[in-house]
């Protein structure tokens, strides 16, 4: 028996998120199928991330137990035959028996992009979301800033999940313009049910002039969903990594 | 009775290629489609460009005569509502009776991506030709510049394509990198079938030092296709648009 670890790139675009449904496809569904038809064992992976519905990532992490004689490196090679395009295996290897992906201490990065233009292209519309206005990017990135650091999120947490502490650690949150798109780029040890895409909505109202610096660190002081901002449409949504 | 110009952006993954066909999808009958539901009319549109299946645009030119009251710059918001999210209408107008697409004196530009990475992205895959290689993009730049002016494209034409002339005039060939992607951007007064995809492929054996300057003139010399390069996948390809 040995512990295999994945790194997966998908394009969340066809799926209903990265965990199993009962009744809609998902990530792990596919990586689960793919396992099987390769090694006939009834494998279920564990991920890193659950990503939402529409989420994309280039680097969530997911581990499996096997008892198949194939090299935990040439999982990657052997799965991508199997699996649909839109799902890549980027790298695969041996990891020890204890390894746990939600256990790991490394940070992730997500990057929410936002295309701010005067018509809404059908080529953009899965990776990007569309605006039509234009936004004040160093504003945001100022916003932004106030969001580093230990705090409880209760405000950029969707009201109902169900966890004990609601209190994360930030380490970056940096917007930047890039062409005709708008990067919003966090990282941090361990985010909230749609806590990035609360963040990316609250930072678009900074951008748009509907709330101020001061607005985004109140939200916080706030502890309560109302305080901050929309949560932003998933499909601007991309988990970029893990890291150290 | 008045002729309605449209500008047309769509995402050509899920059809194939513009013009109608009798057993597939096509943007051509989306569009005949909306505009019976608006209109009440049976009206065919004519296409300034036939692209291909899986080929993107972001600004193919439409007309259509219609009887309908609604005032030509009102179609795009009204047939927006009715099309796919693939296929949006940039602008509408409405044009001098004898105005045909085809007709227009215009130039036009298409560009073809390759995404040169370690890895094929799914979040990519839509938009781009990935290449595991890397290429010379100067080499490629000065080769493609070989093609500028009126020549006969014979061999940059599919074989057996029903066309008089293949003397067709290229007004410029630029190629040139943008972050991990390498862009081919060439303009002309008119292409013949797979015009473009082949230059693509054939800049990219330039590239890859499989072919030399010299190579790609005395290709265009032969007059026979396989004096040129592969077809590129059509997935790279989008028709950015028309202008003067």
């Amino acid at each position: 028996m040995k512990r295999v670890l994945l790194v997966v790139a998908y394009d969340g675009t066809a799926y209903h998120g990265f965990q199993k449904q009962d009744n809609a496809g998902s990530i792990e569904e596919e990586l689960n199928k793919a396992l099987f038809y390769l090694t006939g064992e009834e494998i279920e992976v564990i991920g890193a991330s659950r990503t939402d519905s529409g989420v994309h990532a280039l680097g969530n992490l997911a581990v499996f137990d096997t008892e198949s004689p194939i090299p935990g490196e040439k999982f990657s090679y052997a799965l991508n035959q199997r699996l649909p395009g839109d799902i890549r295996i980027r790298e695969s290897k041996e990891v020890d028996a204890d390894y746990h992906p939600r256990k790991t201490g490394l940070k992730k990065t997500y990057e929410y992009r936002i295309f701010s233009s005067e018509f809404p292209l059908p080529t953009r519309r899965l990776y990007t979301c569309f605006s039509y206005h234009t936004f004040d990017v160093p504003a945001m990135d100022e916003a932004g800033k106030c969001l580093i650091g230990e705090h409880d999120f209760t405000s950029f947490c969707t009201v109902g999940a169900q966890v004990d502490s609601k209190v994360r650690t930030i380490t970056d949150v940096t917007v930047y313009q890039e062409g005709d798109e708008i990067v919003i780029r966090v990282t941090g040890t361990g985010f909230l049910y749609n806590m990035v895409r609360i963040i990316a909505g609250t930072l678009m109202e900074v951008g748009l002039g509907r709330m101020a610096k001061e607005d985004v660190a109140a939200a916080l002081e706030a502890k309560e969903r109302n305080a901050a901002g929309p949560t932003a449409p998933a499909c601007g949504l991309t988990l970029i990594g893990y890291h150290a």
